[in-house]
């Protein structure tokens, strides 16, 4: 059904049959959240192995990763970690638990230090390209240091890239770009083999960086995953190795928070970091290095790992699929949303100028969806359209009584508004 | 024996006599380290059990510990170390497994974002002043951050506080202090309570900040440990309490790495610190922070931890005074010593002009002690005269060697300068 093109009366009837079922709902004082993309408790329970790992009677590896040092990583997991991204060992850094500190850290870094020897991005106009709706945290660090943010639109193969080009070509205060290049949050989306080229070998200023977010490399949700081009091994090619700082974590195959984080670079570019880095610290937690090392094992025993994680949220994308097809189909005119083959993000757009109402409802009645304009800098989504459904952290249940509650707000908030046209 | 008061005959005999004890011992293809202050494998071996504490049975604590979140740290341990260090437990943020990343993000902050909302640092005259001899991982951060060193001479009550107190009271641009209040490194000195109520008290630019490297705050040695004065309540009373921002971590309680770190300050301060921090990470490693907690239990078991860690150094720094001792005792002119009853330092000082000789001499037979030089900020110790001595981390029987070694090349070192006066 299209509700764009109903009659006025059926709108009217639409929108009180909704409206008598919101107000149904919000008599059972429902507490639900679809909001972060975390975890569920179950895929947690399936990693505690992970604790027994390491005991009093662990020998561990010399130079006695129990003591201070070893700034860069133990070897053998940035050996796993290169395998897993496709680079070379010696171009990666493992840190501590969060690849959003080593962002950060490496904003922080250029501001203060400049870029491989470059003048500090401090009190200079800085710009960085931002392909929406995208990930809220890297839209807060620019913002917190005062980098200026272009969007650039999402299209089914990633961001536009003849925009992107066109940008970078011709402004040398564009300093970098953020990339989530698999299944990106929130659209799930993994760029094309053609954007992953055109990023690696388009014209851009010297010391221009692809912040390439490769949070989601080894979660897929479906036997035919996406495959994502290897960057690194493009840029290599065309000699624009230096151009890229990559990055992964741990953070949603063993415990958020308490997993391993990585940064992927150039030797130049690692160089350059740890050149820095040592007057920060001696070195990450090596214990918890070690124990990630002997309960990984292998890139092989990570997809085995990421099985069972998929197991338990491929249900969830799944219903959501089910119910949102019922509800909508593919022509309703007021909704529509991603199929993500991996990830933790499915991005939805309900008629513009309505995805804050629908916020504003759900919440009214208990349900607590990711804060509509969080998906754009500055939290402001011109189309007020985009919602970004995060359906992992909630039971099977729980989910099912969210996502309806979900399907009745788009449709109150939407049939609202066509029947105020 | 007074070195300094002997003929030249006499030195000419004994500096012959001492360079055939060296020449014997460069024959002996020596490599011994007393260079850094890491803890002996024996330490660690004690601290095994920690790696027991949690396993796949453990029921972790809502909010559910094992997910993202808790950006100040758990609450658990934020008690027990507000109760080690004398603050409130609202005045803790529980970070990673390093303080000094913790102080290295803290001048960050203040230099890209400035302090409580004032001016940023960057760009503009910032200085330090620097307690020396001192800890060279603080001067390094100053070196790297292009902040100003002024060096303050430690006296055995603390640093010179006519001089600071002179300094700070007229000197907009000093934004800070350096110390390690207890234990020193490398004095092994604790500051007494007139130099702490001193520093807590005095006339300073608003955004003045004392670096209070409270590391050894549990570090005895020996059962009449050193008494600390708390500068927070100190402050508190003079309501200067935002003056202080207080460090210390695990490192040297359990694994050196691998432990966990914490920063104490004022309510207004820990908001401001968040108010970046939340921008930077979504929260350090709370399974760690859960394990420490369930390990150090309280700080009255924490005494009893690093009474196990005192009972293997203290025959270590015990050592040192036997040998310096025998080989100098207090009047030969040419060689002096702290003498700690806590820590992992002691600060050695011989004829001036001859320390680098000294660390010259050691290396070419073998041993390595502490970069001469290193105690001084930008490596400059006017007088040569400084050592750092860190026992702690070779066996018993290495340390004895490494000492004779020492006695032997500090005796040539200084018997050669005396003889060409």
């Amino acid at each position: 059904m299209d509700y764009t093109s109903l009659s006025k009366e059926e709108i009217e009837r639409l929108l009180s049959e909704q409206n008598r079922v919101l107000k149904e709902i919000g008599k059972k004082k429902i507490a639900l959240d679809i909001s972060r993309g975390k975890p569920a408790p179950m895929q947690l329970d399936g990693v505690m192995p992970l604790l027994d790992i390491l005991g009093s009677d662990t020998v561990f590896p010399k130079p006695d990763y129990r003591n201070y040092g070893i700034l860069e990583g133990i070897p053998e997991l940035r050996a796993l970690f290169a395998q897993i991204l496709g680079v070379d060992k010696n171009e990666v850094i493992i840190g501590g638990n969060s690849s959003l500190n080593m962002m950060y850290d490496t904003i922080a870094r250029a501001m203060q230090f400049g870029i491989c020897g470059g003048q500090p991005w401090f009190g200079r106009k800085i710009k960085f390209l931002t392909p929406v709706p995208g990930y809220d945290r890297h839209f807060g660090i620019c913002e917190h240091f005062g980098i200026e943010m272009i969007n650039i639109p999402m299209t089914p193969t990633g961001p536009n890239m003849d925009l992107v080009e066109q940008l970078v070509s011709g402004d040398d205060d564009i300093k970098g770009i953020w990339c989530v290049p698999k299944y990106q949050n929130p659209t799930g989306i993994t760029f094309s083999e053609d954007t992953v080229r055109r990023l690696a070998t388009m014209k851009t200023a010297e010391d221009f960086r692809i912040f390439w977010d490769n949070a989601y490399v080894v979660h897929d949700l479906y036997e035919d995953g996406d495959t994502l081009a290897n960057i690194m091994s493009i840029a290599k090619e065309a000699g624009t190795q230096d151009r890229i700082y990559q990055f992964t974590s741990t953070s949603k195959v063993t415990f958020p928070g308490a997993g391993v984080a990585c940064l992927a670079a150039s030797e130049k570019n690692i160089k350059d970091i740890l050149s820095h880095m040592k007057y920060q610290t001696i070195g990450a937690n090596k214990i918890n290095q070690y124990a990630h090392l002997l309960y990984l094992k292998s890139a092989e025993h990570v997809k085995e790992l990421m099985a069972a994680h998929a197991a338990i949220i491929r249900p969830k994308f799944d219903k959501f699929m089910e119910v949102m097809d019922e509800a909508f189909g593919d022509d309703s005119g007021i909704a529509s949303w991603t199929r993500p083959k991996g990830g933790y993000f499915i991005s939805l757009d309900v008629l513009e100028g309505c995805a804050k109402e629908v916020g504003r409802l759900c919440k009214s009645v208990g349900l607590t969806i990711t804060n509509v304009g969080d998906t754009y800098p500055y939290g402001m989504d011109d189309k007020d359209s985009n919602i970004r459904i995060a359906p992992t952290f909630t039971s099977d249940e729980d989910l099912e009584a969210a996502l309806q509650i979900l399907v009745c707000c788009i449709k109150v908030a939407c049939l609202t508004k066509l029947s105020s046209k």
